[in-house]
């Protein structure tokens, strides 16, 4: 259960609004690695991890942290929104006509529909959806992306502290980087632990690798004239056996060339008859025949027949 | 540039079909971790890529590959998908009536849309979209992104791949679920090549570094009741400054309650007063004073005026 | 602030689990009008409000209880998916071939993405997305919109619980009802509340009304052979003025057949000349003007000039 | 079935081009609350309504309204566009640099895609989409979203027209503006007559209030320091039973800590053991139970046997 | 203007209802290819028109049909929809438990969400988006649009015609196809009476058309082992100057390898010098240097300097 | 397969960077009409298509023609934002403070996410979505599609070549108008050849065409007023069956008014009881018939019964 106190986190005050910079701003609320994006990915990840303990608290902790940061985002960017440029009527223009042309870099929803609010959007309005997030159930999967989202989310943070000079955005800025700085090296932790504690064979997510294509997992292929041979990926070993690495030619390993077989004449797909002729789209494949066994089974129940 | 040749990179044939399979196996094709995702992300990427050589190399020649992976899967969907159940009239549904049953599991719109083809699409008919993809120009950052991708699409082909015993999709999995482990690690070393050759200070994404909240880098923030104090990122030491991680109860850092500026009276938004009263919104801030100094610049210039 | 609590606000507890019933239950997790709509809603609208005490203070209340009921559903579908059919390899399909059957209508994400976790997702598989939220500043039109939304929601949350027996499932359904009975009422006292303490004019949102067409405000236009006529949004008064409504045939209320002016001939809009000859579109219309205007004004200020 | 008539039913025509204006002027077209959403919400619930006569009639004749407000909007911003910069050509460039400067807050598919015509989105150029809107068939429902709709629509439009001192403009908004202060009481009194007639309850959605959790209807859940227990929704009574509502603390009404069972291990989700082994999602769960009776019920159908 | 009248263009009425059908045919109402989009399409292609008269006249008749066909459409589905298995209880799964299976089959939202009406969304539950439109303002490449429109539209009716042997929804279907056959060909009489009529050179869109590369207009790049050369896109003559067409064999037509300049170093872009050093990103380019102009301009007008 | 060779297809060099040109630059690379549109939809449709030779491999090498396109235009792109402003400190801005007005019409993200690179998003920053594509299977209906396609993104581009006097901007667009010109002629003789080859019966999607509505398919429905009459569409003749087509007022052709059927009572559907009482939907309609039918089907097999 989540509650909630009235201070913030961390002092989201700017010395002086910002309409133009509160648009950018927009790109680390509700942006593609914004705030928002951490604090559903966790708050999903915790619900549904399956260890009770250091794991879900600490995915939970974090979340609720990043609720805490989605808020103080807002604040800020309706402290930077006062006295935004909201109307433009003759009187204001003549006062002031520079206003003018100041107006095009704002974001129209910020006077339109918040009224000079947050919003739930990114820096060129899309409004934040989650198809941002991820939370597979597996947490050596899910702290990498973890990682990986806090590493993006910080070089977007930082990029934006270089748009401005305001003191006091940056000084919740100098916070915010700092929580990444941390939340990177947490999330890498949380994998080391999940090796040395056998939750994970090793950083590799490597499931149903009993069967798979062992060769193939140490060659790099290349185009002609490409020089990525030389990188470790090439000449290192895999940490999975120590075998090494090669590089190879992107070829063809197949003379498959992806001729499809004859199409449900109902559909009226296109086709020149050249794998024989089209069968109308009720054949029966392979979940059709498994369904389809329900009757001989029951029939073979009573009867008592066996195949 | 880009060349086709008619073979495919790797078989692509299904023992028999299976309609209900081929809806799911549109996860690894077109959903959130599917490859089309990592796809053009590395296309994207390696176009944006600045250090000619080896690492734009690197990505370009994978983008390639994956080109080939998606154009494999949607021939293995429509091989999969020869003879799925189109059409359900009385008759056909008096000959086999296990079908009518059979049919709510398909995609209707390989059907309908596609004619037994590919679509690209989740396994729940969600369109592919960029909001999937990342090219930010920062080889650390996007790096990490990558390995967290393939880890995430390995994992998604690998429970795809418990849901079929088809020996020829299981034989072409075995080669995805390969390269998967493979470019797992390539990601992977090509970070610890970039720290080797100085194109990053370490694995943590740490620009503005100099000036970001030095002690908030260093604690992790926990809730009542929680045992996440008993990691290695609440135990351990900070791999930028070798400093010891600390606990410490999540708590207001300040006493700001986020309390608004008056708003905008002509916006309409409710207010009780209590921050004096609102301006109309062409208050100007910020940028827009800023833009206004070319008046008094230009001013200046003509009447040799400095202040 | 917000902080974490391991103990659920409600038991989430289902008798057993129902994989279909699952799919199903989305839709009031991450639907158009699930709970993390009114969770995100009632969020942004409390960090945005601009009076502080009761209102705020209100919303940021249950905005807080809204998290914690989609951390509530989030377990109940966890727990609902436990055992769901994941695989279908021959051998299962042998031992039980109805499971086949029945596939189809789980969501294949549920066993492919999550792992048998919650997804932010709506009962269709659409991802959750900011466009389903408000918050607009204006707590007259918010708090109807969330009493709308709590309408919504209680209507759907009501349907689901039709379509099971399980006890667990209901016995929290039926606390969740009760808050969405009770937070209907709560939104409808809060406007009661705006108007008496003079927030609002009335519950008619009216902003710019006195200049608003008066007479257009109170007519009902039909259609041939409509009986809408009869409704009290016919015969009944006006609650801004008292004034009786009437009904009036829908036509036009102008000879405006909406004959455009000519189009930019360097864009190739089809045109036939017949409102002139169109003019390259860098011609100069109202906020181009505008902001011409400072090189007059500039050279003005300096010369003394006056117009 | 509709049809069309040449001219507009409000005149659409501003005094002078301005496509800053314009760009904004889309948020009331194409936006979550524009003309298109009411349109397309009041077209379905219309045809979708199961009361033929008056309450039909009127959703239906307030449909054809709002196509008509579409017509007058799109007119509108054709009209706004005329002359638009849309070629910045060096030479333009050099006849008038300021030019340059407004073209930034542009639409720039106002110029590239539309060729000067509007656009189906909202000021930030997102496409409408049909997650806007609802029609769930429950008139009281439906009504309150309604008037929730004309309520933000009406509030966006004012603040819209605080932006321009176009008489053309203005003139058409007083109309607009005057439609939805009517639409918003229609709605409203659509809702009193439904509780006058008896089409439901009360103005409260009650479903299946029979079972609801009666207690939980009645209190007003709040956190620390809180002073939402001032209001009317915690001192009230309720409309329902007439039964005062009360002010407890939020707290856990639960000792369930949302531990989950143990997952599928064919799904690889993390997991230590604690809830006892995992079993393969095969397992048989609710619904799967109740397609398996088909077996055992046709066996007995036929052998007679009656458990 | 729209107005309504109560009958429907045509016949909406099945014989029987089928659930699993209509989810199918939502497809056809809200899909890429459904009748909202061509209803929508025509909508604003005609508003938009610039040809007073026959043509803006034919966009606006056939919009309106749409609406209509549109409405026949959701009346349809409702109507298919009627007795939809909606719940699901123990008791009614006693009483028949194939229900059970089919449940799967059908859209949850048909009776979630709208109640047992139709839903604005794809047979998958994508909500319609105005991404699937175009109003270019140019009637050749909208026209050819449509009637590409117009023919995917009749062939998914005819997939899904093909889906049912309802008698009913033949009959109205029967109709559908027929339009979809009249109005393919009424967009491309469209198209030749532009060329006719002089508002199109030819059939080709071919807008500064003096200055592309001539050569390039007649060029087939092939791959290795590609047939392609057989067509007569290959072996014709272009229609534009009645040249002939030639193949070539797809290779680089430069020697310029995509090598990036130098990045903004505040953005943190992994580089490696190679291209010189990076400048902060405030380096005045094309567009900035324009409007600095401003500046020198009034400077230039008012001291009487001339360059 | 695919393979990438170090050079483009063709130069993308300007001569000079313009970040505003950029921002709109964008559309012709991720807009609805864009290269990846392109790009995506051949790529689709050539692996899904089902005549080996000619027409397949057509369509695969466009598309790799397509790829090398989207890699031409993402580095056009990266090189027009070189120095673009990305950071305005006040240092800068009082340096030049022209700079802030001219920010406002960047996009905020080749800033803050890509650094400095193309993003997969057209020029309002909405992502692109597979939703722009199609791959039907039916090579006339795709092949128009395309055509139209061309016809669009040639369109846009000519638009957007207008905008700009760089000579390298221009040089390769000139490449980029001229293959679009070809284009289009490629997809119209393929439809030309689709016909001559038999593989379509005319240029008219007409699949179940023996049993459409004959009639319908030679109308024009007109509304009062319209001149549409006066176009070869209603004047001409059928190009199926060279019957003559005729112009009719558009009215019903039917008295259903579509009054729905009585909605099941636990979905809270308002209702007046008009058409009788409503069932609960667990009411067998056609599907769910057909499948009951096993039932019965399987005791007969084993009884030996016959109906």
């Amino acid at each position: 259960m989540y509650r909630h106190t009235r201070e913030l986190q961390f002092t989201a005050k700017p010395e002086k609004p910002d309409a133009l910079f509160a648009a950018k701003f927009q790109e680390i609320l509700g942006g593609q690695f914004g705030e928002m994006t951490v604090m559903m990915q966790y708050l999903f990840q915790g619900w549904n991890c399956r260890i009770p303990g250091k794991y879900k608290d600490m995915i939970l902790d974090i979340g609720a942290e990043e609720i805490s940061h989605v808020e103080m985002l807002t604040v800020m960017l309706a402290r930077l929104l006062e006295g935004a440029p909201g109307e433009t009527t003759e009187k204001a223009a003549a006062a002031n006509p520079v206003l003018a042309a100041v107006l095009g870099g704002q974001n129209p929803q910020h006077a339109i529909v918040s009224g000079g609010g947050a919003r739930p959007t990114d820096s060129q309005g899309n409004p934040w959806n989650a198809g941002y997030i991820i939370a597979s159930g597996n947490l050596l999967t899910d702290f990498r992306s973890n990682a990986a989202a806090e590493g993006q989310s910080r070089l977007m943070t930082s990029r934006i502290a270089n748009m401005t000079d305001d003191r006091g955005v940056k000084e919740m800025l100098a916070f915010n980087l700092a929580r990444d700085t941390y939340h990177q090296q947490q999330w890498m932790y949380g994998i080391q632990m999940l090796v040395e504690e056998g939750f994970a064979e090793s950083e590799i997510e490597r499931s149903n690798g009993d069967w798979e294509d062992a060769d193939a997992a140490h060659v790099f292929y290349t185009n002609e004239g490409s020089r990525a041979g030389e990188g470790l990926w090439a000449t290192g070993n895999s940490v999975v056996d120590g075998q090494p690495f090669r590089t190879e030619p992107l070829r063809p390993l197949t003379d498959d060339q992806g001729i499809l077989p004859a199409p449900d004449p109902l559909q009226y797909v296109t086709y020149d008859g050249s794998q024989g002729p089209g069968k109308p789209g009720n054949a029966v494949g392979g979940a059709v025949q498994q369904a389809e066994n329900v009757v001989t089974k029951v029939k073979d129940a009573i009867t008592g027949d066996k195949h």
